[in-house]
């Protein structure tokens, strides 16, 4: 077997490019993965554009599934050979903030992110796992690959998301922009009660799909009064709101849309917004309408990773009508490509290898 | 108009039998409705029984749905003509129960069950609604009466069940009896997003109305072992269990069959299970175990009302397959033998007029 | 006796005047109560500064307590002669805002603030109740009127605060400000087992009062770097930060000083921040570091009432070394314009009878 | 250096005895400490009673701190000579319970808890400690290892008996009994806000402890009458009520002493209450009455142990009170004894070396 391996690298100035490198190795308590399934993630554009300040070279991707290829002294939890999945956040278990519950903030701010920000990413053909026993998910027999891929991000993203908005059973909810989180986050909302769901969604087919996975009403935000005809569908504001796109736009709609008492659930990544963002006064009651705001980054670890493909084996939910184009890691390129330009009605590229 | 109605009364003994007397009259705050359509409880008959003690010919019933018919004064939040959903519980909203968010507790324990404990039951052409505005729901055009009327108990009962459970997304929970109430904690869990949905049932026809609505499987507990399942197919006991039968040997199920840190909620009304209920140290950890039992009476209320008709009306529950009997007021005798005898797969018999 | 009163009323143009007028009458369920003793409120100023709209003439105050004159038909909670303290924000009970648990945006966005903003304000020899039965709190023997009226907002905002601050018990949290609000919060964090307390306030009075009220440390913002001190002295940052002024600088050294993970807890009416609040990004992890933002509006009703005069009555807090100057209700322009300079060292004045 | 040490082992058949043995190793991710300071504990008696099966020559003892000693490869969180503290239970940080948040069942029911019950314990001269990055917790240098000790099981015991009580802020507890737990459970009381806190208690030693650990009244629990007092104190039954001792009457009277929605706290270990536990339906509401039961173990892990030693640090709490006596390791059997017999006001024995 040949230890080299491919990945699609981030080549600076808004450049990528297959690569060659290295299989990586296991040390003590960690794991190499041989990959047979990626999403893209538009956080890799983001990424690639310069959002996330990383050095030429380094392999993109975070979300991958595989098969247990190497396994480093002292993990007991699986067997090479495995169906696993991990997680685009991958936490330690043991630092404050993990045992403080905050475990994507690993050791500091967004710390439990490694992929692509602290060292490469696992859009490749092995990829390496921190902390094995806390990451490794066995995937059950019964859950294919392409379907266990979502479990890595977009269903761990979306579902805080809705976990954080505290819906009450039978109560109103709406979700600004329906890109792949979005969507994931509408699931979410079905999934945990939400009584009226409303996207909010100016394209068409994200419309449509929105509706797939659970919405009621879909709004079009392109005349700019998504906040106001929310407050009209709802009587006076809804019980939450999940901002999924990261601007301030979309942010404001959500704090505008909510009813006194109600809950901004911020899933966005506001790398592009500028230095701040900004809360209405009017609309925040003062500082004293009761209006909450809370915000996530994806929670990873072996646990929440069973509980997500729980729900997808039990067929609570199905993500893959968003599989909207399939690539070969040969064509990796092509894939960046079209996700990066959001053509041809591109939710999320699928790469198998 | 006549001021004569009928409605279904307890005549002592064990009996039961269509008594006419004066439709009521709305005080300060308070409405009179008259009703349209109503289910017969499991309570009524616990209460024909004797576990409930109360007057001869206290009127039966606490599951109505109807138009308002009278308002009095001061009562601002609708008008003579709505239609109007009430649930079984009636709290004041006022007192130190309901500030502390207690209010099924209202005024001492179990104080907010009015209907047949405290006063007539609404199993009657017409009813009375103390704190009118607190309580009287407006049901939303689109929704039928025999599907509001569900709301009243069934769904209010059998969704605090699965919300005091605690389910995370995407965990395991065990259903114990799937009657009524049980068959609506299932619908409660699907609801919430639980991964994994076992019911408990040994009859036919209830396992397949618990498929139905979100069991994933059914464990017949005639052996004796139906924990001992549970414990297997979680892979070490079940996130949550709900007991909605009221017996020792199903509460002792849900003890044993949840894993460490796992909660046990209780639906199940105990009055026919002696003066104590135990539980089994062993499966307990000696107390040790951070096993948590929770209880709960129906939650009433408007909002809380609103809220579960949303769901009603948006489509995301159906509870109607629970009616396996119709009845008009007329034959009301009929129907409460029916459930009384538990003959012919009855579910919930509803009641025209 | 006579039927006209004294009160406090704001005259339009930054005016306030002592002024008569016929004592208030008891509606159905209302109350009207004597008034023993009262305190003012930077609130009363700001609305004189015209931060709130209300019309010449209106009665300022909204801190008072006294003795109940006059019931309304069907209030059974109270007897006239009883002494009681009333919030200043006395919700209904039975809005939908209300059966939500946000009974301080009763009927709307801070719709459960009635003196002052909606009707005449409690700086006056009698007083209006709605809702008696909901908002009168009987005031236990062993508590002397000067203390309770601390109840009535101060220990009420201030212990919010630290509530929904959500301090691990033995975990760190920084109040920014120390007005009476702010020590306030700082008793709050006290007495809900804060392991290091750190006050950021640059006026000696009130940061030796903050030391006697339970901070382990005053931090002095003048220099602009309270929020980097915050975080050296908790190794990274506090668990909660509470905003007890209402501007920007304040806010934003909350989201500062807060660890990944970390709750802001905004108490600070922002009436005078402009028509915007402003979120740092950098320090909001872009959306990512789980940071959450809660705001707050005093909240009322008996039942909390009674649980904040227990406090008072067992002694767990004392908040009267905040009474700082003393006036009878004749002198209440000269108590308005002490509150106004915020001359003196002035924290509270209490006013009596 | 010798690599024998001194420990007091349980010895078969209710017997102890000081024992030698080797010092024991640290293994990849463990730790050695070189023991300063111990308490003994009612658990140790009741392990040397048979309650809990461990084996003949099993060192006892679960309350220590000291000195790193050893470090396994890869320990990077403290260095050789660095002051520790270590709680009782001991977490992987990894298992899917720990991942769940309940770390105190790492692995199965009870399963953070090694000391003694799965390995030796640390009532002697060094101790080994599994996991060392999760729970090796630095003692602040102005805290004194005799206080410190303290946070290993008392205060963690006794404190999430009062998280876990939900105790409202300025609402009403119970405590049922006040041996060295309880005692905790009543500072933590006092730390997490109650506004009256009545301890259950017939020693007068132990009362004034009480007393002086934050209780407002302490009733004699001899009559049999405690809970009937409480719900009069209370004015019909008390927030919550936290269960230290482990019999069927402590328990019982918690369930009896609570209003409805009440939350039962239960902390002690019941290896002594035969087979089950009885829950009284009349107060229990015929499970209706809302009323919760939690049951806890002492929680571990460093960033825990960190907070409660900032409260011992910061002054907010001084446990030291119970350490009633004090012993040199030569004389540990004499402390056992002592502690075994309760004679002489025994709280706590501390043990030096």
């Amino acid at each position: 077997m040949t230890d080299i391996m491919r990945g699609l690298a981030f080549l600076g100035d808004g450049q990528v490019g297959l690569t060659e490198r290295k299989v990586p190795k296991a040390g003590p308590g960690e794991a190499v993965v041989r990959t047979t399934a990626s999403l893209i993630c538009t956080s890799d554009v983001h990424t690639v554009a310069g959002l996330l300040p990383v050095p030429s070279g380094r392999l993109l991707g975070h979300e991958s599934v595989g098969i247990v290829h190497e396994l480093g002294e002292g993990v007991t939890s699986v067997r090479v050979g495995d169906r696993v999945a991990v997680n685009a956040v991958t936490p330690d278990g043991t630092c404050d903030d993990c045992q403080r519950g905050h475990s994507s903030q690993c050791g500091g701010p967004l710390g439990g992110y490694r992929y692509t920000a602290q060292k490469d990413g696992n859009l490749a053909e092995y990829f390496h796992v921190n902390d094995a026993d806390f990451n490794l998910a066995p995937i059950p027999d019964e859950l294919g690959d392409e379907m266990a891929v979502y479990a890595c991000d977009m269903l761990s993203t979306g579902f805080i998301g809705a976990e954080n908005a505290a819906i009450p059973i039978g109560g109103t909810v709406a979700l600004f922009a329906q890109g792949a989180v979005g969507l994931s986050a509408t699931m979410g909302a079905r999934l945990l009660g939400a009584g009226l769901i409303i996207a909010v969604e100016g394209r068409a087919d994200r419309a449509a799909l929105a509706r797939k996975f659970g919405a009621d009403v879909v709004v079009d935000p392109t005349d700019g009064k998504a906040a106001e005809q929310i407050v009209e569908l709802t009587g006076g504001g809804a019980d939450a709101a999940i901002e999924a796109l990261g601007s301030q736009a979309t942010f404001e709609g959500c704090i505008r849309c909510v009813r006194p008492g109600g809950t901004i659930s911020n899933l966005g990544y506001h790398g592009d917004s500028g230095p701040t963002l900004t809360i209405p006064l009017d609309a925040f009651g003062l500082g004293m309408a009761e209006k909450r705001i809370t915000t996530a980054l994806c929670p990873g670890g072996r646990e929440r990773m069973t509980r997500l493909m729980r729900l997808l084996a039990t067929g609570k939910v199905d993500p893959t009508p968003m599989t909207t184009h399939r690539f070969g890691i040969a064509d990796a390129e092509d894939a960046f490509a079209l996700m990066a330009s959001k053509r041809d009605g591109v939710i999320k590229p699928l790469i198998t290898y």
